[in-house]
């Protein structure tokens, strides 16, 4: 079964303009052809909902549904305060949303929320809701997919020669990460301690981190889930995703080369994963496909895709040290992957491993060509060889109190297709 | 804070009978002094009861709770059909839980179930139910904690000189694994396809694992959860232990081989993971704990016991090819172990990283120091120099319609405190 390029539709028709007026602004990341997913709270209210993202307001979905505005599946699929209700069913279910939330928002739809009492419960404004975690995460798989990252680490630390290693260039190479410490952006993130062992020590030392570094990454959520046994071709694969994060992978590098070997990384990297607030859906990304780098080798059968399926993302970081302004120090594209989303799934699910609605699939770090498109500070700093200048402030790893933030968008269709942030500040270590 | 030994109480007394009666055979591995918890059917009704095994029987935890006969904590506990919800508790209501059950079943007691109406419903012998998975499983994680394992696959694949990785002895190495595959005993195993790449081989081809091992091990559950950024040193880390589960970490180790650089291990261990339907408690295994083995290297602070926490829990197991009897291949024991549970839980908290309630640490494989206690068969063959001969047969690794069983026990009081049985038959790769 080959790839094939999600139809378009009215609801990505650039001419579609939003009765919410923020929507229609050529700079939101919000417009009507996006509608991205998250979970939020109300002031005074603890209780979860699922809304959509348009201009600078949420449209609650969990209050549409409760009111018989939105009956997608044959039970409420937003009651419960999780997207996972939704990811779980069937891609026909998921269109069948898109189509109707559009219809919901758009300008003289027939369908039109607007001027109705229900509008006035139902929209609330961003800057008025806290955004929570969008999804229980069953399971975090990071992959390793950008060649680029892959060569240049492999560089550091093995030489030029072997830097990809031998399996690079045939199968998408990742490890298990941590599901528990994935959290939602805005959330602090604490210097984690671990077991450190310097090029001059004798014995290891419990300490904090001195070389906390980022990664940018893509990670893509796994929608209707598989049974045990089953496989998945890419082409099966790219209709279970329901969507897709900005995700930093925080990494604790002096902790990671000391652990690392043989089994990968740990400890290094479980003390947290911070993601966007917005799940944007495969079908809003439809328009922004495009041919994967070149290949070096033909690809296995499972792993081939007849069309597109890697995504025009341009993807920027930017680290604020403590009251000082945000600099940009990355600017990147996921168009850069080796690998795309489909084709990790494909993998992943090669050994009949189940898939989980929740499932969450790191890209691996997002590294373009050009050095100023690195997508880590180990990358950005060659190994701390060229701090990076932020104003006053030097770096080559994150210090206490710097804020690392991504943020993310495709455009080129008169609107923005946007992400929001993920960003997180750096708190020093436990005693 | 140090490790404290678990006091020994009137549920442990060797004195104690039950009015169960096959619970009082020596031979049983569920006596009074065990009652390990899992989940089961009754024919003809789906729905799932926590039980504890006593004898051949199981008494319906379910039914009692809802009947008034226990109730261990604010809610109920097991009207969910699932462990968690009691393991989630503190120590102190797996205590009462403990106690109450034991004076239900105990011969003479006051508070005995003999003879009343709702022992009649609340036992059932257990070969008249189905057993399911125990516990909701969050995280799967593998440890690599058997010096002689270790050592020997080291040998095998580095050399002698290199066998031990130089962060082995001062750090519990783990990588992370996959929880959507674990599995309960008696659930077929898939021979998983993979990537191979053979040593004559210019390109990798997908094909059926030629070389698929089991692994001997240990898996320790989480109870009592923690918070984001806590740590936890060994003495507090062990009591957030509810109990332990016999473990088979099914291995592809061609699959493996050519997957695991750098990252570690991922589809070679994604395919299953077995384990036993009963969670044998840390309470009953408080008589069986032994000192660890002498240290190289004096370990760190956070991974420092003050006293005894490794168990002397003997394991075996056999392989039995389709239609024939089973051979015992390898005899070893959970003493063996480098670090103990408590040990690899502080290790995983030490960043801070969150553990949930029903996450599964993996002892890794338990090796013993004779070659009949290795435990995986790429050892006890010696990556196939020394085939093992079951009657007939001949095995390198397992082939389709093996049946590999763990069996698992602790004696020396006058009863074994047992694990029953986890075990899978091989079923040959999907077409």
């Amino acid at each position: 079964m080959s790839t094939s390029v999600p139809t378009l539709d009215e609801t990505h028709d650039p001419a579609r303009r939003s009765w919410v007026a923020s929507a229609n602004d050529a700079a939101s990341d919000f417009p009507l052809q996006n509608l991205p997913y998250g979970v939020f709270t109300r002031e005074g209210d603890r209780a979860r909902h699922v809304g959509v993202a348009i201009g600078d307001q949420v449209l609650d979905l969990t209050v549409l549904e409760a009111e018989g505005r939105l009956t997608l599946a044959g039970e409420p699929v937003f009651a419960t305060g999780r997207l996972n209700n939704l990811m779980a069913q069937d891609p026909v279910v998921w269109q069948r949303a898109r189509t109707e939330i559009s219809q919901l928002l758009a300008e003289g739809g027939a369908d039109t929320l607007r001027g109705t009492a229900l509008a006035g419960t139902a929209l609330v404004a961003q800057e008025a809701v806290r955004l929570h975690r969008p999804f229980k995460v069953a399971g975090y798989t990071d992959f390793y997919s950008s060649r680029a990252h892959a060569t240049n680490v492999g560089t550091m630390f093995r030489g030029a020669a072997d830097a990809l290693p031998p399996n690079w260039l045939h199968m998408p190479i990742a490890y298990n990460g941590r599901a528990s410490t994935v959290v939602v952006s805005g959330t602090p993130v604490r210097r984690p301690l671990g077991q450190l062992m310097g090029p001059g020590d004798t014995a290891p030392r419990v300490g904090p981190s001195a070389r906390l570094d980022m990664e940018i990454e893509l990670g893509a959520v796994v929608g209707t889930p598989t049974r045990l046994g089953t496989r998945l071709d890419a082409g099966a694969a790219d209709r279970h995703i329901f969507g897709y994060v900005l995700l930093n992978d925080w990494s604790a590098r002096d902790i990671q080369v000391w652990e690392y070997r043989p089994l990968g990384p740990f400890q290094s990297k479980a003390f947290a994963t911070t993601i966007s607030p917005w799940v944007v859906t495969q079908a809003a990304l439809a328009p922004y496909r495009v041919p994967a780098p070149p290949r070096e080798y033909p690809l296995l059968d499972y792993l081939a895709e007849a069309a597109p399926a890697n995504l025009d993302i341009h993807i920027e970081a930017s680290l604020a040290p403590r009251g000082a302004a945000p600099h940009t120090i990355s600017r990147t594209n996921a168009r850069h992957l080796y690998y795309s989303a489909a084709q990790q799934l494909a993998h992943h699910s090669l050994c009949g491993c189940t898939m989980e609605t929740g499932d969450l699939l790191g890209s691996g770090t997002i590294s373009g060509p050009d050095p100023d498109s690195f997508g880590s500070l180990l990358e950005l700093t060659w190994n701390g060889e060229r701090p990076l200048t932020l104003g006053e402030a030097r770096r080559v790893f994150l210090e206490d109190g710097d804020t690392l933030a991504l943020t993310a968008w495709c455009e080129g269709r008169g609107h923005r297709i946007g992400f929001g942030a993920a960003s997180g500040t750096v708190l020093r270590a436990q005693d």
